[in-house]
């Protein structure tokens, strides 16, 4: 609990409609998407970069935590409030403060929601690639938190791949600046990719630099349909490592598919075991090239069926399938214990097999979906909390999961961080040495633990 | 100066082949392509992680300094043992441990050279883009290092982004590993990225997962000449900004085509102001649309001529311009001052036009060349160390340029790295703050300073 006295030195350094200490307002940012909650003892909504210097002073005055928060749409309770404190929230700071066609770049405020600079961008010609299924409401601060991808990432790379430079505060007070409004740039240590998923936990952000590209005159978007898992996952296989290349390669399995059926009022084909979509953009010849080249790998893998959506109407309605399975499983069960593992492309179809015959065994209910192209597969285990029994198995059969994935070379997260909730296996992934370099990092930029403590390591 | 019995510990540990400390070798490898010479008190040749293993426990024990080493082609004197100690070389562990096309990565020992990985890598139709000039020499720990650019990287991007893991020695002597083989990957801080570009100066990179793509399936170079400096540079800043989206888009000044005529004893078209390479790639259609659209912008641009290169022959033809431009500009006068600044992409016009008048006013040789299409302008002020007077003025010149790229948002160093010759140059980029950082993240790392001391800060 913080005192009442310093609920009152930051509303006299940073305004009284900024601060807020009622417990409606706690409750309303205690909670993220992971649907864990932690009760802040106030909330601050910073509206320039001089609030979130003076709530920086404050918290580092009294050793006060200090949680910086986007749209808190997150899946690892990166924007939770777990040993209480302030919840600096970044929705205020959304300008667009540039947009240079003739240098490809945006300069941002955390809080702008990432479909806005998207829109903003597509206006002038202009592309910014990075799509978290957040998108309409997650923040860019949050995605440069989490480091953010998406399906679009296939081929274009996350968020931080589109990172020119950042200004941030460190926990000294002390603002800094790394990156510059260049493509290259070698120029001492890259604290600019540091910063960059490290989940609020070593400096807060308040401007990003962010480059753009050309937008692509041209988009095609496939659905592939196949009557099991298996040939859906070696479908996706063979379109990676062939010349395709497409923008997106996203997977749905049966479950995700019956579970939009059911959330939109539809039958499904009950041959139908996994579906995929493609999308193919670029200049008109090169995407009717890519084409017919994924209509090879289509006819070599004897689908079930395709679609093919030529206009961005009939482009919309395939996406909104693909979009609903998030919400739509979410009523299978009471809880979703919702993972994004990776492996190395070559291994999706082991990896998804293996995940099948873990389900069968436990008889537990998981749904597979998500960027398959990139071998970000989303698990999702579809639990009851009030059954002890089903909570004991999706705990040995995630255990499992997570050291066949670190087996084969793979990674605990692909997009959604680390946070609380993948924070138990990370001695999976990393060696007591390599959690010790973490910590003694942590502790050049805030020597106190005061930013975001509790998460990661 | 180290004492014998430490040299005779090393020999002891690692092996008699592989441990020297006769003059002839300390002076073999006491310089880089800087041209200073600093002589080190040993050289050992590493052959296995064992061998870098022992090598940092006697440098600690002993307190000696430890400069890992690749070819010691570098501009930025990175390899180069200024306080003396242990050079080690990496040009013996030079496997390519695994290759695999489903995968799409590479695994590598530092002392790989960057041309036989591309090689390794076309005859399994896979591709590693980045292409430093020095690729038939420059060995992929030194490219790590210095997170190495080159002409393809304006389309694919630079060393650190093929990097999907590394495995390196602390200081300390604990071995450690970030990263996966998955493209992506945010579990824990990022130090992949951390230490790509770390010169050195952080941890002895041992091992290094790299990702490849498929092999594009088609090629083709043009050379568009045109009669000014300025001409060529708004041609350059059309062709980013349009939807031609090339593979390669150098420049050369008239200075560098100058040069290279004298050197292969040529005569050069006294019209010509400058000449732009523009590489485009992709699939047969995507390559044909795109070059409809480059010709468009080379008619709008009204150039001298224009050459199409086709066949492989062709196009060697045409980059033998380039790549002789740095060793033909190097007789124009007994030192080069090489630098290799970057500029955001709709500044490059002005920023040429800046140098320009800059040679004027201080009657200077400086030859423009380099990678344009990403705002890296290798800019090279041609001087001769007996004319104090000259070397005077360059000093004023370099100190002006310098100052102009970072008021217009641009960067030091896009690729040769910071090391010695740019390092006093540090605080036009980087507040006290922010270099306070670097050295407070390098003691974390390496705590006694013996790693690749007196470099970048």
């Amino acid at each position: 609990m913080i005192e009442k006295r310093t609920i009152k030195e930051l509303i006299a350094r940073v305004g009284r409609g900024k601060v807020f200490a009622d417990r409606e307002y706690l409750l309303a940012y205690s909670y993220d998407a992971t649907g864990l909650e932690f009760l802040p003892d106030a909330v601050v909504f910073a509206e320039r970069e001089e609030d979130v210097a003076a709530v920086i002073a404050v918290c580092r005055r009294h050793g006060v935590p200090l949680v910086p928060r986007g749209a808190g749409v997150g899946y690892s309770g990166g924007a939770l409030a777990v040993n209480g404190g302030i919840v600096l929230v970044f929705t205020r700071m959304n300008r667009i403060l540039r947009l240079e066609r003739e240098n490809l770049l945006a300069v941002v405020e955390p809080g702008v929601i990432t479909s806005d600079l998207q829109e903003a961008a597509a206006k002038a010609g202009l592309f910014y690639p990075p799509d978290p299924a957040s998108l309409k409401t997650s923040t860019i601060g949050g995605n440069l938190a989490e480091n953010a991808g998406g399906p679009r990432c296939l081929k274009y790379g996350v968020t931080g791949n589109y990172v020119l430079a950042l200004e941030a505060f460190l926990m000294s007070g002390e603002k800094v600046r790394f990156g510059s409004e260049t493509i290259k740039n070698v120029a001492g240590y890259d604290l600019r990719s540091l910063l960059v998923g490290s989940e609020g936990t070593l400096a807060v952000i308040t401007r990003a630099t962010l480059r753009l590209l050309p937008l692509p005159p041209r988009r095609r978007l496939f659905r592939v349909d196949f009557a099991t898992l298996e040939a859906g996952a070696r479908f996706v296989q063979r379109v990676i490592q062939g010349n395709v290349q497409p923008s997106v390669l996203e997977f749905m399995d049966r479950s995700s598919l019956q579970a939009v059926c059911d959330y939109q009022g539809r039958t499904l084909d009950p041959r139908l075991g996994a579906a995929v979509l493609v999308e193919i953009d670029g200049g008109a010849a090169e995407v009717a090239e890519r084409e017919t080249r994924l209509e090879e790998e289509v006819a070599a893998a004897r689908p079930l069926g395709r679609e093919r959506a030529e206009t961005p109407a009939e482009q919309e309605e395939l996406w909104e399938v693909r979009r609903a399975v998030s919400p739509a499983i979410a009523r299978l069960k009471p809880k979703k214990i919702n993972e994004d593992i990776v492996v190395p492309c070559g291994r999706i179809p082991e990896m998804v097999g293996f995940i099948e015959s873990l389900a069968r065994e436990f008889s537990l209910c998981i749904v597979l979906f998500g960027h398959f192209g990139d071998g970000n597969i989303h698990t999702n285990l579809m639990v009851d909390p009030n059954d002890a029994g089903e909570m004991k198995r999706a705990e040995i059969v995630l255990d499992r999961i997570f050291r066949r994935v670190i087996e084969i070379g793979g990674t605990l997260s692909g997009e959604h961080g680390i946070g609380l909730s993948k924070r138990p296996f990370m001695g999976y992934q990393f060696s007591p040495a390599e959690l010790e370099l973490f910590r003694r990092l942590k502790k050049v930029f805030d020597p106190d633990n005061l930013l975001n403590p509790g998460k990661i390591f």
